[in-house]
């Protein structure tokens, strides 16, 4: 290792067929995940072009050594949560070394190209056990647009701009990317209806998130302030927080959503890294006017300096029309990660204040990402007003909600001048019909 | 095993000393846990008396066959999960060989004996790794108590006898009884201040809670019927859902309690079988004239006969000055488990009705169970209205709410005419200050 990161060099190529100009995962990326060829067993992997590179087979032809074996040696189980608890060093030797193998040139392609395999013959698995799933309400405009449909003169509640919200979600029914979602069915009460019913939810939405890997975690008791929580994030993905609105109103009060998002969420399975998203950290934008200050637990100075990221955040949406007619997915919105009201090391920080433990492979999810602007919304409750103005799609259809057969992708993508653009990967499922 | 099972005879006595006539672990208990012995690692044990039996090393010493041993041999690891896996069939095998080799009289006796351990010189720990918690809001009273200080008129939300209200918790900060918890930090606002303010806790609270171990789980997308529902419970726990209700107050909405709850829960370390709770098990209690019967995924006849429980449920507050004075606890309060308005196998229902799949060792928590008189109250919100009106302690002293240095004592017991009583052990934890 030289004391230079040249990893993310825009000039740098890599000698594997595709990598270069991949919208996804150029030799800068270098996600890390957990990929299975056939019927293997899951094994760590490294994305690079269309093609993953198995890990723990470059840790025994002896491709690595020091802290970046130590980061291998870690990965050689079915999950990556010992990887990822241990944090920056080990990380950064792994990608140095990682770059200088697959850069154009390097002395070791034929060896190193032995162990890769083409991404579409690889099934991708969630990579890490998640011990506990956190969702936060980090998206202003999210929360102003829900806010405003059930309160249009005052739709952010009073905590808002000094906390930052967050619960408890599910973990156990948590899925990579391309796993279908299967339409919930559950209790819901028409607004003039006496009495609530039992069936599949005709509200389904999909929710645009950023989700986020803890590294190293904390002790019971021994908070995280905000100035440390960077050490404590391993990397970053896509999450589509799949909600069932119909449930959602009926059910929330007082504690809160709980079976109208419990039934699926899905992730793009591989692990940005924050070395690989470095070049798209942008200064936390200003607060409005008038906003209160954060509470001082909550204020780090590098934290507001490039704390926050500049990300492109797209929905597409695949309908069995558009599917049949070979069109392609009609971009539902354009959002972007600037739109979080609070950075990430902000709520890693909240969530630790009371004592409140994170443990290596936890993820926290954003909250939906919405920007200002109607095609820049981060859910479709949002988008069409809470169903009362459909969405027009490119094949002449509408939708309020989602439909059975209706694929959902979200893509997140850094694109800075002067660096390689990286994107984080597809996260996207199907809808299936409710169970009859 | 025999086709009827004595397990439950009152008459049934133990070799182990003090077995008969304990308070909690009689030989008609056989509570399942994991223990160590000085610095050791956990291993499976069931308690009798003040005794642990350790259970690999019955299995090693061959005094298991069939699906007894099959039942051990999935507790030969560091956690329960995989026994609770097994359900019902081996859980039983094991219990009723447990009680033959434990009745006064065995032939085995000088082979078992030699397995006992003290309890006293034992530590106790985490029955099973805890993949998601789920608290629920099932004690009806506990919900009036609550919602009658913010809507005196109105204090049940209209989906309260419709939907078995529940949210998710958190796994992480989960510790057996007996280690302390710190009173946290966060924000809260005073009803008549202009902003938030940051510092410990000033109304720290406890909650008295039934816990319910989740056996075989489900697969995601394939709801368990109420009438299956207790094939999937593997065991019960007193669980103390420890509560910051400024924090709370100030957080809950709209997405529910995240910081008040997360910083520690409490929960006593010994799984409770279904068997051994089945001459405690009662019918529903039937519902007050007018309150609308449940949907129907909601319904099952055996549920309805005998799907409650009759378990007394106490509270017990040891402040120093009491500890100092040598003064026995101080009884808070006296409840019950038939103030229970959904049963346990209704919370599995319809937490997985939507399809979402519990795992083994997922554990659910009934919410605060409170009885309808202000000395049956479950946390000291409802007790002290607030913190308007203190109880009043026989050492003299005043609790609006914890003060520091405070153990909160809980314990549930099956009595009944005929049957020998059992308890769940105790489940405490005393407060310690906040960080500084």
């Amino acid at each position: 290792m030289t004391g230079i990161d040249h990893t993310h060099d825009v000039a740098l190529r890599s000698w594997v067929p595709e990598a270069d100009g991949h919208p996804d995962f150029p030799i800068q990326n270098l996600p890390l995940g957990m990929f299975s060829v056939e019927d293997g067993a899951p094994r760590a992997g490294v994305a690079i072009g269309e093609h993953i590179l198995d890990l723990p087979a470059l840790l025994v032809a002896g491709l690595l050594a020091g802290e970046a074996a130590r980061a291998a040696e870690a990965a050689t189980g079915t999950a990556l949560n010992q990887l990822l608890e241990l944090g920056a060093g080990p990380r950064r030797a792994l990608r140095a070394r990682l770059s200088d193998l697959l850069r154009a040139g390097t002395p070791e392609r034929d060896r190193v190209a032995q162990l890769l395999h083409g991404a579409a013959s690889c099934t991708l698995h969630l990579p890490a056990t998640i011990g506990d799933y956190t969702d936060f309400y980090v998206g202003i405009h999210h929360a102003e647009n829900i806010g405003r449909q059930f309160r249009p003169d005052n739709p952010l509640l009073p905590n808002y701009k000094h906390v930052p919200i967050g619960y408890h979600g599910r973990a156990s029914s948590i899925r990579p990317s391309g796993v279908p979602v299967r339409r919930p069915r559950g209790q819901a009460k028409a607004s003039d209806a006496a009495a609530p019913t039992f069936g599949p939810s005709t509200r389904l939405d999909y929710e645009l998130e950023l989700g986020v890997w803890i590294g190293p975690g904390n002790d019971l008791g021994e908070p995280i302030p905000t100035g440390k929580a960077p050490a404590h994030v391993a990397g970053f993905c896509l999450l589509n927080d799949w909600s069932a609105r119909d449930v959602q109103a009926w059910e929330y009060q007082p504690l809160g959503p709980f079976l109208s998002k419990n039934f699926a969420s899905t992730i793009s399975p591989w692990i940005i890294t924050p070395e690989a998203l470095s070049p798209f950290r942008i200064a936390q934008p200003p607060r409005p006017e008038g906003d209160p200050r954060p509470l001082p637990y909550l204020l780090d100075e590098a934290d507001q300096a490039g704390g926050a990221f500049d990300l492109q955040l797209d929905v597409l949406l695949v309908t069995p029309s558009l599917r049949e007619a070979g069109l392609a997915p009609h971009r539902i919105s354009a959002s972007n990660t600037r739109h979080m009201y609070w950075t990430v090391a902000q709520m890693v920080a909240h969530h630790t204040c009371g004592g409140c433990n994170l443990r290596p492979g936890d993820l926290l999810g954003t909250g939906t990402i919405s920007g200002p602007d109607r095609d820049a919304c981060g859910s479709l409750v949002e988008a069409t007003l809470g169903g009362r103005e459909p969405l027009r799609l490119a094949s002449g259809e509408e939708r309020r909600f989602l439909e059975d057969g209706d694929e959902v992708i979200l893509r997140a993508r850094g694109v800075r001048d002067g660096f390689a653009s990286i994107g984080f990967g597809e996260c996207r499922a199907v809808v299936l019909g409710a169970v009859a």
